[in-house]
């Protein structure tokens, strides 16, 4: 590179600057983090076998043939949004309004030390039919208009529990962020006929120095302007505005997907701090084919400073192409 | 509280869920860290006396009498922009422009301990006017479009070195996020007559319950919507679009009243890792009166997971009255 570039995210027109010349070499990012539990049953867990008693009551559970839970979702004890919140409507230069919605947590073995990445294939499928049974359960109180599903895999991205778990939010707004990728979407729309994401899904494939893999119903890249190093995005052929419309088929081919997706990015960087993102069309808007589900891998290895917290821009030290490359190059026994 | 609520931030329209039964106690936040050094001088920092060959030749000098130099402002050596950045613009659907722009540290002290809140108020000062002399002569360079000053305070704030700095970055491009608030203050502009963060001053100082302090030309204060825990903003009675606009009287006042705010963070949660960011309008809109220049320090008490990276929106587990009645109650002693 001639020095640092800046692109433009497609999806909501921000500037990134890529600035390879400021790269720390990719091994130059591990952090010493503790190793995670080589513990199978944690006592004091919340979330292992036994101690069903210590979350509050569960609203899904997916048993084996012997009536033992492999899945189970129940609501967060510390929820940032609840259904009965009290707090009051006002108006005026301040404005606040009640902090109703939904706080689900995903408990997705009931293994301590099971990682997603180790999981079966079948059971990584029903941890995400875990996550659509949520969502269209959530989507049902009309004052719901968005759900977020995503994962914190290690401390740089936030877990505070070792067992392995995602989490669900319902937010009764559109967070404005949503609201503008969701505008920025209907915009092309409105000029092309056609939807952004499928657009951005095939421009990537004619470019092709980005892509990771593209079969089974999904293609994995990484994005043109991905704000962070390694950011991986797995988009669906298929044309559906939410999560909450894929079919079982969808979910176990992005099982395998998914799985490739967080095992590539071990074998690169190691056990790598990570959050992923189910994002999905808010929920009044689930008939526009103009947006397309697609879930977001963020790995956490560089710490937002002054500058992107006060320009809300990114600086990525690694070449998107190059990270791509890396990616790609996981092969065999690292996937299988 | 009666449970959650969420909160309209009147400069961005974002919803912030403030959620304080979430909250740990404010001790609970802090973090084992590294003890800031001791030494004044460190033989292999390169921006300690004596070191001076170690950065690229200075473009900014303030000295004593005896010609010893009391802050400098060197380019960063692994710039996220440089003025003579070759890349190439590109258009179509994937959009490239060149990394043009600057990318400046400024060396506070020549003391490599001497962390900003220990420094004099008329050291302080002289900070503050190597901020606004390089944001001026920064400004200068057609391609430049904006100006952001930001500090770095500790590991978890994205400092690399110890030594006491700050960073200026001047972009060619206006971030999306400032074009969007821009937009928001000129609207509010267009609606009233009014400049909407005076506005913010006014309906802060009537409410009176996030106030922190309101001496000397300055307002300090923790937003309705704060975003993080403990956020302070320092917002000048003057209205002035640019940090580039200040006069040497207002700098002595910001002195002071900057190293209380950090003096007063100190106090409540120790030597906390926080940034601070110097915000300004865009270049070309320094004539324009609907924007106000003004600080923003954000304390990284917490991390942002995946909820917030892939929805933009915040939760914050701290009451901003009650970090302001924290904040407040710091006096005498700790602050002179």
């Amino acid at each position: 590179m001639n020095g640092p570039e800046l692109r433009q995210d497609p999806t909501t027109k921000d500037w990134v600057v890529i600035a390879a010349g400021r790269a720390k070499r990719p091994h130059a990012f591990a952090e010493s983090k503790p190793a995670s539990s080589a513990l199978t049953y944690d006592p004091s867990c919340p979330f292992c076998v036994g101690n069903e008693a210590l979350t509050p009551p569960e609203v899904y559970r997916d048993n084996d043939t012997s009536g033992a839970w492999r899945v189970r979702v129940v609501p967060n004890k510390f929820a940032a949004l609840t259904p009965d919140a009290k707090t009051e409507r006002t108006e005026g230069f301040f404005r606040r309004a009640p902090g109703v919605g939904y706080h689900e947590v995903v408990i997705e073995t009931p293994d301590h030390a099971g990682d997603l990445a180790d999981l079966s294939v079948e059971h990584v499928a029903r941890v995400l039919r875990a996550y659509r049974e949520r969502q269209r359960a959530l989507s049902l109180d009309p004052r719901v208009r968005f759900v977020i599903i995503f994962r914190n895999h290690g401390e740089r991205a936030g877990t505070s529990l070792a067992h392995p778990h995602s989490q669900i939010v319902a937010t009764p707004i559109v967070p404005a962020y949503m609201r503008r990728r969701h505008e920025i979407a209907e915009r092309h729309f409105d000029d092309t006929g056609r939807c952004l994401y499928r657009d951005v899904q095939e421009a990537e494939r004619a470019d092709g120095s980005r892509l990771v893999e593209d079969t089974d119903g999904f293609m994995v890249f990484v994005p043109f302007a991905s704000h962070v190093p390694f950011e991986t995005w797995i988009v669906p052929h298929t044309l559906r505005p939410s999560f909450v419309l894929v079919t079982d088929e969808e979910l176990d081919n992005l099982a395998r997907v998914l799985r490739n997706s967080l095992r590539r990015l071990r074998a690169c960087l190691g056990d790598v701090d990570y959050n992923y993102i189910v994002h999905s069309s808010p929920r009044k808007d689930e008939d526009e084919d103009y947006y397309l589900w697609h879930v977001q891998i963020v790995p956490r290895l560089t710490r937002p400073a002054g500058f992107e917290i006060g320009s809300h821009m990114s600086i990525n030290t690694v070449e998107p192409e190059a990270a791509a490359e890396q990616l790609r190059a996981v092969r065999g026994e690292e996937l299988s």
